[in-house]
């Protein structure tokens, strides 16, 4: 008897393009004369301050209840101060129970997904995608109805609504984005959840980078309307803010309806979230404004070298630049993947190609994604931004 | 427009269980003289070992690692360490290529699922089920071909031959058995993997239980087959015998080719098991063999004191017992939610009733469920167990 197969819902699904260019790092070969590069990652690489590591050191020495099973949906305590801080944020209310504390944002966004839409159902997701979107999707059978981003990367909401059919159950929004930059305006963002709420769709709103932000205010004025609960279901991610990546920490905020079904699924996929992430988040919550204030405003200087630096180098477009990331169009003729290997392997430069973004022309694509990369630029300081520019310079595929 | 309704899927699954008997705890009036005893927990209700959470401590402070994104399959040097004393305790070459760690072993459940069976699809699911179990089914759109346990609350590989059919992809079992105790034996195991080999299945085979298995060599012998891994993945538990429940770390064994597949889930849904857990596994699995000797030798007093005390208990039927848990036949009337309840009114004793772990009648159960209890003793002392029998004595529903 041959070995049982896969299922196909998990033969259908792309494997983690992260790890696709780990391969790619992994075979080259360093040249000491040209240290990698690496603008890969969405995430920190530095660990967060000493005085949260020492929060956690002492929860995990004198807390007992930092090593057990807490609530499924978080620790009261956290959820609070979530709750505090966006009704802080957004200047609207927001309650402890509207607040779920997950596994990290991915598993927010899982739980999302599986209370909104059944196998078979539909989901409209913009391109270029976060690739784990699209992977939970096919793993779900759940098939997405993809929303080319027009100008300015930004998805249009009467284009949404023409993918509208009868199996539709959400749609979904990044923003800032990721992988463009994007920041959707507010209006925009309003006007897609009012053709959720009149279509009876749920809107999913992904906020990973909000604490990124260009803007001062609120991102959005959805959390006004009393009746956002209905419609809207937001995510969150302490990972990049805090540099907790490695804790596994978000946030999903819904109507308490929408919390009761999303505990269901939290409870079956991890119990609980880890305590001891939970612990490094209030603390963070509570303690390290300051530092975040920091670390937005050096993002913005990033961001503005990133601007800057494209706005002089001939034949590269800069199609979206925001929170961690530069999406750009680049002036070759081959392929982002072929592109993307060549700046590794030529110049010690890793960036991600648009494929892995979106659907490749055999796939269905339109053949945009073939001339996109992704720059996650936030972990690159100015000195390692103009060393880009340097070696972009000088650059042919 | 009325608010978007749910997923049929997620409103077909049920509310989890725990939870409603944590509703029962909260509705209770305490009474000072007959404090509460809750058995109804499958978990530590003590933190782990000082030496552990120092560990844990030390690592927040001085390794960077411990706070940020790791492999998706796990830390290394703990794939290193489970493959290593799964060699010893299998007699059987187990490789750090076959080990993924996942955020707690319900993660490593759906992730089983997930590559074995598509919505629509079916899987064989003995009764009495674990409830995340038989959840995860359920939102996942897959049925449980459901297979009642038999004598000693084992289940027949005979009957789950006359289950499969065309669509089932998997058969799962959980030994030591939650919520029976049972612990089957070497020889029954071996029968559903050649069952399960023959007709192309998978055999998920969840041990979240065995360092409390009674016998002392391998519980079973399927790591011995060299063709393992085209049909067995086993499910692991790190949170019960290092009391990490908190932490979320557990652990899937598969051949490399359906590890490729685990990663994609595990990507998706938490990217990565968080660091610092991951730590405090690999300290348990290099420091604490001694510790874990003792609890084990400590739960086999605990359930040898179960079995005397139903023993000389008139009317109750002790099904299964082992690990943590006691499954048990009531002889009263009323079916075993009302008597759960009515136990911890008249009695302060938190138990499960069987109905959380089969379907009730009307959802075509056989009605056997309504006569079951489960106690989960391994969180009592000696002392506590004698108190359950001495309120049982007097108990009537």
């Amino acid at each position: 008897m041959p070995a049982p197969r896969f299922s196909h819902t998990i033969e259908e699904t792309f494997a983690p393009p992260v790890m696709e260019a780990r391969r790619w790092l992994a075979e080259a070969t360093p040249d000491p004369d040209q240290p990698l590069l690496n603008l890969s990652q969405a995430a920190p690489v530095a660990p967060p301050p000493r005085a949260l590591r020492e929060a956690i050191a002492e929860a995990a020495l004198t807390d007992d209840a930092a090593h057990l099973y807490g609530p499924v949906l978080g620790l009261p305590d956290l959820r609070d101060a979530v709750a505090a801080r966006w009704t802080e944020v957004y200047g609207a209310p927001v309650s402890p129970g509207q607040v779920a504390i997950t596994s990290g944002c991915n598993e927010a966004f899982a739980a999302a997904i599986s209370v909104t839409a059944a196998p078979g159902e539909e989901v409209i997701l913009p391109t270029p995608w976060y690739f784990n979107h699209k992977m939970w999707l096919d793993m779900a059978g759940i098939r997405a109805r993809l929303l080319p981003s027009g100008d300015g990367m930004l998805p249009d909401p009467e284009e949404a609504a023409a993918l509208i059919g009868p199996d539709t159950r959400a749609i979904v929004l990044v923003t800032p984005n990721n992988p463009t930059g994007a920041e959707y305006p507010a209006g925009l963002i309003a006007r897609f959840a009012e053709l959720a709420r009149s279509r009876g769709l749920r809107l999913i709103l992904d906020e990973t980078y909000r604490d990124f932000h260009s803007g001062d205010g609120a991102p959005h004025r959805l959390f006004e309307d009393p009746d956002w609960g209905d419609t809207v279901i937001q995510l969150y991610s302490f990972s990049k803010v805090y540099r907790l990546t490695g804790h596994r920490v978000g946030a999903l905020v819904a109507g308490e309806p929408v919390l009761a079904e999303v505990e269901k699924f939290l409870d079956t996929v991890t119990i609980c979230p880890n305590q001891l992430g939970q612990r490094a988040a209030l603390y963070g919550l509570r303690h390290l404004s300051g530092f975040v204030a920091d670390e937005r405003a050096e993002v913005l200087r990033r961001r503005a070298a990133m601007e800057e630096g494209f706005s002089a180098l001939a034949g590269w477009q800069l199609l979206g630049c925001g929170a961690y990331f530069a999406y750009l169009e680049h002036p070759f003729d081959s392929p982002s993947d072929t592109v993307a290997q060549a700046l590794l392997r030529d110049k010690g430069v890793l960036v991600l190609p648009g494929t892995m973004f979106a659907p490749t022309i055999a796939k269905g694509g339109d053949g945009s994604a073939e001339a996109q990369l992704r720059i996650a630029f936030a972990n690159a300081d100015l000195g390692g931004i103009a060393t880009l520019f340097d070696r972009l310079k000088g650059f042919a595929a």
